[in-house]
């Protein structure tokens, strides 16, 4: 089942697992899908099926079960189990993303970071090594590392994935806006911003031609 | 038409956009939908679809103009504009933001930034002047300011938000993990590495178990 399940319902359940844990807890101790999908301004239908996917703790009339509910979704993205990765490219983007201590709960860890700048080497930032590009052979084979960050610039950034498969890294979490070339079986992950301005934008001229 | 194409539409054109500006000059001087889709791993009945939407430039057996597709993107997606923002948050991840030069690219002028801490109070980053909250009333309504990038810790994305919307931001871009409410007529769009995350994770342990 796990390995079936489409993009788009992967992308929504963090949405559900975020909106949960926000919750007040002594007010929702039980939560059904349409109050969910009314929350979130999404179909109810949905909502419905994504989360009995996940979890079949939902009852007639009373819905889930808080708690049970937010174990199922965690359990069921692995936000249980870490995932180790490391980071290529320690500029202003690559260092916010190694500060970031929200990522520790969704279940990863960034265990070093790697720049050409050597007067990075030997560095750390909140806590994380940056090291030399000639030290991550060893670290991706020593730690068995299967996902990688890209967050060097974008003329770069074709190089650097090439690099981490031949280093075995099999999921590529990019943050270059650039499109990346990849064998069967690698997963690149864009984080597009440019496609998030594009939506906004969009919005806003179609917001100032209705005056 | 702008106001009635879909936001999946709307996020698969910058990724056109990128990849068509990352050809080379002399090899790609048409390019047809087919090899497009080929080229990204899309479906070629959809990218068709797609550029028949922004450009009318598409000849049979020949296809687009790559200059020409190029400028029609950028013309439909508005990357011709630019719009003016504010970042509220002048964190790690929001001072990334303001030193990210490819936003120019996309049309994003973040014309200032706000922040509660008093030390940061007049400095700069990448030259953006970083300002306290009490200023944002009068840089909004002086400037027509109509996006807002939220960049704060989750517990204060709420209150941030509201703010941004009593003083007429119509389009905010929220990186703090977190759903804000906002009333209709208001976009929001999340920047929700989590949601990549877990497209990255399942993937992993897919791939785990297939071993």
């Amino acid at each position: 089942m796990a390995e079936k399940i489409s993009k788009s319902v992967l992308k929504r359940l963090p949405i559900y697992l975020t909106y949960l844990k926000g919750l007040n807890d002594a007010t929702y101790d039980n939560i059904s899908a349409t109050a969910l999908a009314s929350a979130l301004n999404m179909g109810e239908v949905q909502v419905r099926k994504d989360l009995a996917m996940v979890s079949d703790g939902g009852r007639p009339k009373v819905g889930y079960r808080r708690t049970a509910l937010i174990s199922d979704l965690e359990q069921f993205l692995g936000y249980d189990n870490t995932n180790d990765a490391i980071l290529i490219g320690a500029g202003k983007l690559g260092r916010a993303l190694l500060g970031h201590r929200g990522f520790s709960e969704y279940g990863l860890n960034i265990v070093a970071a790697f720049d050409t700048n050597e007067a990075l080497h030997g560095t750390c930032e909140a806590g994380k090594l940056i090291l030399p590009m000639s030290d991550l052979e060893s670290m991706c084979s020593r730690n068995k590392i299967l996902m990688g960050i890209i967050t060097v610039p974008t003329d770069h950034a074709q190089t650097v994935c090439d690099l981490l498969i031949a280093n075995g890294i099999k999921a590529i979490w990019n943050f270059a806006p650039t499109h990346l070339d990849v064998p069967d079986g690698i997963l690149v992950q864009n984080e597009n911003m440019a496609a998030s301005l594009a939506v906004l934008s969009k919005h806003l001229s179609a917001h100032i031609k209705g005056y």
